[in-house]
């Protein structure tokens, strides 16, 4: 296995997005952006690549949902990183711009991008970037919550600009709207262009996906009715 | 003010998608797929549109999120819908292929679908179509679970197929990657569009959304130590 190849992986949790970035041959990885909810998860996703987390990473202090980092740092001795100009209390590694953040023969090069908070960075990794919420997706994070600046980013979209064109941008959340076109999905959804009932039946019965995590909850819930409590009276549950 | 006009918002909770979908004429709207953590949210949302919900429609029974249909009828008095396939108890109005489901000048017209689930249906209004479960960007819901048949499915998409490629399609869930280049945001994202740093911090500065709902909480979390535990104890909190 030559040094370059890695393991990637996305990461959905509530709207937030994170990342696992690994390197194959030295079986260690980072992830960027853990959720609280997902801390354990993060780390079975990074034995399934039979790899360590050496890093988590916060591209920003978040004021929108609970990293997992500190949980992370107390439960399996994980580094944390962040920007040097964080506040938080539980830092093991502080980084500024230009700095490499390394895990095997992978390294993460640090573009420092305050504006939607003042220790936000982004992570370069060769033709990726993970922006956290200094550029998302047909926008931008928003300045007016504390350590923002919209003078601040404006500065440090520009440093983006400088980049390259082919760079992939993999944000921090993913607010699009959510739609695509029947044309779309006849030409271009793996299900839809299956030709016959056999095939089709065969894909779809023949992986076993883990249950959704809440599905007894889910089923009960959804499948009977309110108790004791009266139709319209307004109580609330 | 013609009968045409519509509002219509797509709602992101955690990983499902919802929506709401009004005449503007009439004031009254319907909510599809809500999602229990946002049950007061969509009746302020109709608020805003100066609206009533009259119906909340699930598209089929959910495995894996509870639906807030139940909690809408009880605190307000909405009428819940769903395809006359299902176990729900709480049910007000069974729909079945062919149904519209009208609200003031407009109207769903009810497409069945079974396959993810035995009760699942999608909804066609104009050149949309909600299609819940049915069909995901990308993909399609999974067949393994409660009432799934895979057999079932192949058939709801190969119905899907017969209805026009210039149909947006809105689905339930959206599990694609997220992902985009810098060319991309650089060419069409208005914050990065925007050329000089005034118009930028004006833009930036001149609205205020709400604040994260969850914000003191996620930054008391984010910025204080753990308290109580050793580094490394390995005790979980």
């Amino acid at each position: 296995m030559s040094g370059n190849e890695i393991f990637f992986e996305q990461i959905r949790s509530a709207g937030c997005l994170s990342y696992i970035l690994g390197c194959a041959k030295d079986k260690v990885c980072v992830v960027i952006d853990p959720e609280l909810d997902k801390a354990d998860d993060y780390v079975g996703l990074a034995e399934f690549f039979k790899s360590q987390i050496l890093y988590a990473i916060d591209t920003h202090t978040h004021a929108d949902h609970s990293s997992a980092c500190k949980v992370m740092r107390e439960r399996y001795g994980i580094k944390v990183v962040m920007h040097r100009a964080t506040d938080a209390p539980y830092v093991d590694l502080r980084v500024e711009d230009g700095a490499e953040i390394c895990f095997g023969q992978q390294s993460l090069k640090v573009v420092y991008t305050p504006g939607h908070t003042q220790d936000a960075m982004c992570l370069l990794f060769k033709d990726r970037i993970f922006t956290g919420d200094t550029l998302l997706i047909g926008g931008c994070g928003r300045t007016d919550l504390p350590g923002g600046s919209a003078e601040a980013q404006y500065r440090s979209l520009l440093v983006l600009k400088t980049l390259s064109d082919d760079i992939r941008v993999y944000p921090g959340h993913d607010y699009r709207e959510a739609v695509s076109s029947l044309r779309e999905e006849k030409q271009t959804n793996a299900r839809m262009l299956i030709a016959s009932q056999e095939e089709f039946v065969h894909f779809m019965t023949s992986r076993k996906p883990p249950l959704p995590r809440k599905i007894q909850e889910a089923l009960e819930w959804n499948r009977t009715p309110i108790q004791g409590t009266q139709r319209g009276m307004g109580e609330g549950i």
